[in-house]
């Protein structure tokens, strides 16, 4: 859509989304890019409230409100921090896009995943980034890991591991339907290991944009 | 879809709508009913979150992120609010509802106004109230009425005159598609007078759910 380049990390709490961001920005950084790093819900001022509704809210939310409120986030994050950065042409880091939505709320809730995925795409006016990395891990791994990093849960967090494993399964079945988006990495590897092979495929896209 | 009654009330802000529900309600409840007084957006707890970054957040909003939060509210209102209080028979009494959506969102600014109106209804599983008043207003009227009423503008009342007229318009072409669930009366006569014509109509649909 543009000059720069946007890249969505995404996977299970605990799959180390947070690291990899923070090594590929590393990277990029020192090859010379300029480097957005942001996230949904919550990666503008007005998502901050919104974020803090959809997670933090006591009590349930209506899933279809869920789904709107991600949706409205996902509007403003997109209109007013995304499009804005890649037009200067920098590097979009981003925690969590639509994928999110529709493994979460499409596979894992009581909503329709193509739905979920239109009203995300609606949000956004068709936009979608040039690479998603899916950090796969297996739930059971996934727990083990935030147990031991011994912070509290929050509302998604809480739920059961079951509901995991459908989210898991989503996010592959999103991958391999989209394969020149994805690039899918075993993310009980080391986070080194991981890097290398995240960076690999983004000093090509890199390479591609440059000769556009 | 129920046994109960849902009406809803319209109309450019000034035009009475508040007179007008607490006139219903007294008659009503006269009557025996149980009457609900609910709003959009704002009607249910996380509707208030939702209303305050809507109406009172600093700074623009994108246009999509907006029609998405007026969804969002919509979606839990109806589903933990209106359809509860209807399976229990009762009459819901609501201060806007999707009419507002289509006529400020999508004829008064950016967005597509089917669109919006798909937006609304993919938010309430399609719900739509047995009758919606429309309070009409000439939009210099409505002014007089607010600037004499010597409050603070919210964000949407502080639109323009322009605006108003548009909105306006985009009231009476929902009204006149949909002539068997809209009540137009001009909202520039006399309270009692309204109200009489209001409760008339809403009389007759009573008796008629009671025949069901």
């Amino acid at each position: 859509m543009t000059s720069g380049l946007w890249i969505t990390l995404e996977g299970g709490d605990g799959s180390g989304k947070t690291t990899q961001a923070e090594l590929l920005t590393e990277r990029l950084r020192a090859d010379g890019r300029t480097v957005v790093r942001t996230r949904e819900p919550g990666g503008s001022e007005v998502g901050q409230l919104i974020r803090d509704i959809v997670l933090h809210h006591r009590g349930d939310i209506a899933p279809r409100a869920e789904a709107l409120l991600y949706a409205a986030d996902r509007a403003h994050h997109v209109a007013t921090v995304v499009r804005p950065a890649l037009a200067r042409g920098e590097v979009v880091l981003q925690d969590r896009y639509l994928d999110s939505s529709v493994a979460y709320q499409g596979a894992g809730r009581v909503l329709d995943a193509t739905e979920v995925r239109e009203l995300s795409l609606w949000a956004a006016e068709g936009a979608l980034p040039d690479l998603t990395v899916l950090l796969d891990l297996d739930p059971t791994t996934a727990r083990e890991r935030l147990d031991s990093a011994d912070k509290p849960f929050d509302r998604l967090e809480a739920e059961r591991e079951e509901f995991h494993a459908r989210v898991r399964g989503a996010y592959l079945a999103l991958a391999a339907a989209e394969p020149g988006r994805f690039l899918v990495v075993d993310a009980a590897q080391p986070p080194a290991t991981i890097a290398e092979r995240i960076h690999e495929r983004v000093a090509t896209l890199v390479q591609t944009h440059e000769l556009r």
